[in-house]
């Protein structure tokens, strides 16, 4: 069955840490760590985003060496879960890829570690998602988290991962854990 | 509240991809990213065990930048997950630190992505857990995983993290997803 969740890594535009508006480096960790997640709970895609063309091409480096170059010989699960991954400039050309593939308008998550006046449950998106004729983008903020603009501009924002006062997770972190919640221990019972 | 729950990231002994028993060289994002979770879900410690001189100072080095450098004053967040990170040389070691903080022999939990005769499930450790006089040493290996002698060694084996036919994720996102299927979720109502 084609997931209808797909996740969006947003390296612009987000917050640094003076709260201005800023474009991050890619990690290149991220990029291992979230497409193994991404595979591991049977994701529909993951979206790479960045507008820098230095950026860009270190993404597309990195996914030619472990899909086709030594790479894939060398460790062909990374070929697996690194064949989730694209590149795109902005979080609406990203939409629009995945709104293309389903004739129908992704409806976008945005996620972050502070509380949001609006924000809903974990168990409300994982009741979302069972409407598996609407795709879902959920988006994760790099740096300092996702801009005003972007939370504004999403149908939905979801509730932080709540910690014992301190809620400063690695945004690999946190998306291994919000993928486990939405999508993890059911994948046995349901299939 | 003390927690009572320990992790070690095993870099020794530990198998390679040939199944051959190494050291691995230490991760820094490992060192944060684990560190950061440890101190969201209020572990009492944090174990970076290698028996290699190298290592050890590499990490002593990050540890020291983080805690008492330049790092503390750039990010003081992270000097507070840093603070629950100790380096041993071996498993034994951290787990001598662990028993005899507590005056008490630890339970060791080994991990792994493979299936194994005997592994308990999540809700099971969970409620082991909540025997508040008991410590517990959660072990994780890096590489390709926790030898069969360690897992023999140890009281537990947690059961894998399922996914939907893939399972390899990183060591870092294994132990994100473990920490908050042991800890997370109540966290709110139950303090």
């Amino acid at each position: 069955m084609v997931s209808n969740l797909y996740i969006g890594l947003v390296h612009h535009p987000i917050y640094d840490r003076r709260k201005e508006v800023v474009a991050t480096a890619v990690t290149n960790f991220d990029i291992h760590d979230i497409a193994r997640c991404a595979r591991t709970f049977g994701i529909g895609g993951f979206f790479v985003i960045t507008p820098l063309e230095s950026q860009i091409q270190l993404v597309e480096r990195i996914l030619c060496h472990w899909r086709e170059g030594a790479g894939s010989v060398y460790n062909p699960t990374r070929k697996e879960s690194l064949s989730l991954v694209r590149v795109t400039r902005t979080i609406d050309e990203a939409d629009q890829a995945i709104s293309g593939l389903w004739q129908k308008r992704a409806k976008k998550v945005a996620t972050g570690a502070s509380p949001h006046r609006e924000s809903v449950s974990f168990e409300f998106f994982r009741e979302l998602l069972e409407d598996r004729d609407t795709p879902y983008f959920i988006l994760f903020g790099t740096g300092w988290g996702l801009t005003k603009e972007v939370k504004d501009d999403s149908d939905y924002v979801l509730a932080p991962i709540e910690g014992k006062g301190y809620n400063h997770l690695s945004v690999r972190s946190a998306v291994a854990i919000i993928l486990d919640r939405l999508l993890g221990n059911r994948i046995n019972s349901s299939e």
